[in-house]
């Protein structure tokens, strides 16, 4: 596999600090841009909220929203670390800025990893010049190792699409999988492009992870630290502003899916469909309900063609469902159509469980035309052995 | 142990039909006064509805709220079945009325049991006379029993109280883990009483489910055919309405915590204790928003005083907290206290969560005065094998 790029003003770089254990991979990582660029950034709803999202707010509101680098550490997530906290995130960011030589508010300071531990400062004072030093070119697989947690594989991913002079790229980055991580917390993603943003960067954002981030769900746990941000060198201009948007989404929407297909303990990526929903809220709703449903959830972990327990769901999301002409398919076999149930096409819908590893299961509630698809994975008997035994 | 008794003026049985396979039960029961009694009934909120529901509706609309008689079936949930499915409740409910000598109408048929399979009624026509002819006063643990899927006992329950011309008594009856069996369905409860009522019989079991069965979460899955009936003899008067009211809340509490206890795989009876809400409403968010995170409820699986998992399951409900000043306890012990933590205690909590059976944890929010108890129970690998294999 060829290294993935970044876009053009970019440099990153990984390295092991010592804030995790030796032989656990890196966990300190850096991404800068060679001037500060426009940037927008997306924080968790948890009303605990670790100390980096207090200060990346009064960063970008100093910095007026222009950002020179992120440093992120896995392995502590400097959260209920009260006003100490506050000040390491802030030192932090210090530091960095004095070797790339920047204003201290250009710095993003962003952790991850168990809730309660203060940052190792000593360790950090004595990696930040030599992590400064790393930044190179070709270091988004540093930077995508240096940010894992439990994850499985770093997530990194890429799209190019056409600029006025050439080849505009968008570069992703995520760990964790989202609301499954809340102690060894967080769900993290960083986008990076070398376009031009056709629009302000914030409400592009939002947009993208409207549709993106906010449809993956592994457990419905939402971490304090989740935070995405979006980085804009604006080295590539391009005309068609949707190209650029469409890139973002593309880039964006593949991380959420990796981040499902990584869902602790999971054996399958699974897509839940909403279908003829009253409007957007309640398709949203309903796809939620059924995607965190442990029942539905350890039903596909069976390979079991439940539709009762989907159904069972939708119900109870508190939307508008008419049963009697509600469908409920698994892979492309309907289960129950207008309102009763086809045992006999169960072993269809049964094989595709057992054979894909991305599968497909939706409801269509008969009460409208919005629809929606959500991301989320089976939920195991090793999810429990993972989420029991971790701390012990 | 000796025969829980029934309060005056009921008769009860239990047999085996045949709904279930052999060697797993009874699977039919009735419960029944001497004379229509005082009822009411409430029912689930999901929107996906077992038939019973529907008909239990009519039922009560066309008696004014007098019933004779409960006939429960498990084995058979007799939801999303159509038109045939109604059909089938009404004529269960006929069946019994025409053997008691009652008006149809007073008869509440009520399922439990997987969903999208239609009632075996040539088992029901054959049983149902039989049934009638076996009621007994003492017939309490028969019904108990007749009323199981996968409950691994019954779940019954009595309280006595002062009456004015000597004891009155409450008898409950329960079944399954509510939320955590939408397939092989349903949280059932009866109380029954001899007292006469202290007021009017809809709005005061309003108030006992809204303190009991509604403070009891498995998985947060709500079942189609959620069901709780109160039926009232009035065969003993009492001058003091509260006793009433107070002997059937203890009943029903009782009756809520062995339902969290037998929660499928579970190890813990788990208490979870809000204090500091701005009002009960937010406080309720909180309690059920701890009560069914996965996270929170591995944690416990696994003998961990994880109030990270705890403070931030509080942190996501969308409830006033402050955190500065929360405080997060596992048995007896703070581990969580004016914002900091406190890993030095976490042994004894530890050692609390692997003691004992039933545990507690909490949380204060410390934005008010409001308050709530929610029963759960811990979240283990069993739970999801139990799950996952079933139908299977």
């Amino acid at each position: 596999m060829s290294e993935i790029p970044l876009p053009l003003g970019f440099r990153a770089a990984g390295l092991w600090a010592g804030i995790k254990k030796p032989n656990r991979g890196f966990d300190l990582g850096l991404l800068a841009a060679d001037r500060p660029v426009d940037a927008a950034a997306m924080f968790t709803t948890n009303a605990l909220v670790g100390a980096h999202v207090a200060v990346c707010r009064e960063q970008l509101a100093a910095s007026g929203g222009l950002v020179r680098a992120v440093i992120v550490n896995a392995g502590c997530a400097n959260c209920a670390t009260g006003e100490r906290g506050l000040d390491d995130a802030r030192e932090t960011a210090r530091l960095v800025a004095l070797r790339l030589g920047c204003r201290p508010q250009e710095v993003l300071p962003i952790s991850t990893g168990a809730i309660g531990a203060h940052l190792p400062m000593p360790k950090l004072r004595d990696a930040i010049p030599t992590l400064v030093d790393a930044l190179r070119e070709d270091g988004a697989e540093d930077f995508a190792r240096a940010i894992m947690t439990t994850d499985t594989h770093r997530k990194l991913e890429s799209a190019t699409f056409c600029a006025d002079d050439g080849e505009a790229r968008v570069t992703g980055f995520s760990k964790g999988a989202g609301m499954i991580h809340p102690n060894m917390a967080t769900m993290l993603g960083f986008l990076t492009t070398d376009a031009v943003l056709p629009r302000a960067a914030m409400p592009l954002l939002r947009e993208v992870v409207e549709r993106s981030y906010h449809r993956v769900t592994v457990d419905g746990d939402t971490s304090p630290n989740d935070t995405v941000v979006l980085l804009a060198s604006g080295r590539r201009r391009v005309a068609d502003g949707e190209l650029c948007e469409g890139a973002l989404l593309d880039v964006a929407g593949r991380l959420c899916r990796q981040i499902a297909r990584d869902g602790e303990g999971a054996t399958r990526l699974v897509t839940v469909q909403v279908r003829g929903a009253v409007d957007d809220a309640q398709a949203s709703t309903a796809a939620r309900t059924i995607a965190t449903s442990p029942l539905v959830k350890t039903a596909i972990a069976g390979r079991d063609p439940n539709w009762g327990r989907i159904l069972s769901a939708a119900g109870r999301a508190g939307v508008a469902i008419d049963v009697a002409h509600a469908k409920v398919w698994v892979g492309e076999t309907f289960v129950f159509d207008e309102g009763r149930p086809f045992p006999e096409r169960e072993p269809l819908a049964a094989a595709h469980l057992a054979k894909e590893e991305e599968v497909v299961i939706g409801v269509d509630l008969a009460s409208g035309e919005a629809g929606v698809d959500v991301w989320t994975c089976d939920f195991t008997a090793d999810y429990v052995r993972i989420n029991a035994e971790y701390r012990t």
